[in-house]
């Protein structure tokens, strides 16, 4: 389950509003249609930690349902361990296939505190739990040493890294040093869309993708080149999307512009983030629908 | 009322469970006894973040009813805009005489999502507020064009500021830097305890303060002797307290080493944070039981 293409749908939630429930069951029958190996809700861009536990056990539900037997991945970070603890329990309600756990932090974490976190909530658990790593959001920073004593707890199935390096030797290096760290069992996946083609390449198992949850076409087609050993044609795939990747960098990340995105496809209202984040403005949304445009990612 | 010694206290919450409500009471009273000039009830001392929005109703009265009298400011701070207007509506019911608002993010922020935050929370309130400066809990940076920008909205009454310069003269000219730049109405206080004697003398108005919250006399002898112009005196109680400063930086912050002390003084059971959370280890609460009794904080 944790390899290929997990493609993680925005939560659509209207300013000061509840979720769009709607939207949100269609945006997951969209993704079971075009063919992703899981789905990934409640991921960051699905804005899980804006969402009370009884927000997120339906939206769990939700997924579930509209997945059509497609895998379906649930975010259970939470600042208080209670709280993972309870989300994780509403998730395996749901019919979760496996859980995907960030050390989401108000108090800076140590690496005890985080070991903790995971061990009580891996010992609660009977399914798969993906390790998520992402410092942009929780500004956490795992060392190997923690990956390590993370890897062997019950029920870790993968690691969600960030960006690997540049360099395609550099990031190989880095892919092959951590594949020596972990147990057979647990897969890499990459995440920071821009460097899926180069993490792919460098041996990850998964992509755990942004534009996935909303252009499920283009990330499969650099997903399937990959996993063929078409390395070169995933890259291009990659390059192809690089003014998407360019505007992530732009708006300090890629959640607000595949929020307009997926509004420009006419798949959730205008007005689809928690305040106070606030959506693109008109001038940025028309840059980016001929950016759309210009890329067909239109249908 | 957002002068002086701001003291805030812990809210004891021990591992998965909730609240300890006797012991939080216990701690806002002696505040009052002591005679501080303002309590700061679920600042991040006080694990706001931690805390359900009904949680933070019943700490919010619970701290006003036992402060007898002295003005209680209780902390406001969600990621959802919706959240924040919600913890505001309940500590003005609870009997705030003020509110203290950080910029919580997951996603990163914009300085126009932080606008729009305060701007709309502001228009609902009827206290004053407090903006909360914490980049080392927030991971949000204000630029000074972004304060001058929040100070002029309705109800705002107060910066409280990270540390400053370590030098005096730059220290002095960044708190003169702010004063032409805010209303005359708003003060300037410090926070990060290390630089209290530093901020009052470098002009600024008010401490929120840490230790104020769990070792209120040490705090009062700094800030009556700063407040009274002898500034050498209130110098000198900060370096008398430097064994406890060195414990804040080691700790990555001083709500570990609160936490500890106040349990260490018997004023709340040994385990008083949210999990995952740790408290100090027992080497650690040994040496910090050594520093207690050195500098004369068990009274």
């Amino acid at each position: 389950m944790f390899t290929g293409l997990s493609a993680f749908p925005l939560t659509p939630i209207p300013g000061n509003g509840s979720v769009d429930e709607k939207a949100f069951a269609s945006l997951v029958g969209r993704l079971a249609t075009a063919g992703v190996d899981s789905i990934g809700a409640l991921g960051s861009t699905g804005s899980y930690a804006y969402l009370t536990l009884k927000e997120r056990a339906r939206v769990a539900r939700i997924a579930v349902e509209h997945a059509d037997g497609v895998p379906v991945i649930v975010g259970i970070g939470a600042l208080r361990t209670r709280q993972v603890l309870q989300t994780a329990e509403d998730a395996q309600n749901a019919g979760a296939a496996g859980v995907l756990l960030a050390p989401v932090s108000y108090q800076p974490l140590t690496d005890d505190d985080v070991f903790g976190l995971f061990e009580e909530v891996t010992a609660n658990l009977s399914v798969p739990l993906v390790i998520y790593d992402n410092p942009g959001t929780t500004h956490f920073t795992f060392t190997d040493e923690l990956y390590t004593r993370l890897a062997w707890l019950p029920q870790v199935a993968s690691i969600k890294i960030p960006a690997l390096p540049d360099d395609p030797a550099q990031a190989r290096a880095r892919v092959e040093h951590l594949r020596r760290l972990l147990p057979e069992t647990v897969t890499v996946g990459i995440s920071g869309d821009a460097a899926a083609a180069r993490g792919l390449h460098a041996g990850c198992d998964a992509w755990y993708s942004v534009i996935g949850g909303t252009f499920p076409q283009p990330a499969l087609a650099l997903t399937r080149a990959a996993q063929a050993g078409r390395h070169e044609q995933a890259l291009e795939e990659s390059q192809r999307l690089q003014p998407l990747w360019d505007l992530f960098a732009q708006h300090g990340g890629s959640l607000r512009v595949v929020a307009a995105a997926a509004a420009h496809l006419g798949l959730t209202a205008h007005r689809n983030l928690p305040l106070p984040l606030r959506g693109l403005d008109a001038k940025e949304r028309a840059h980016l629908a001929t950016v759309i445009e210009q890329l067909q990612l239109t249908t």
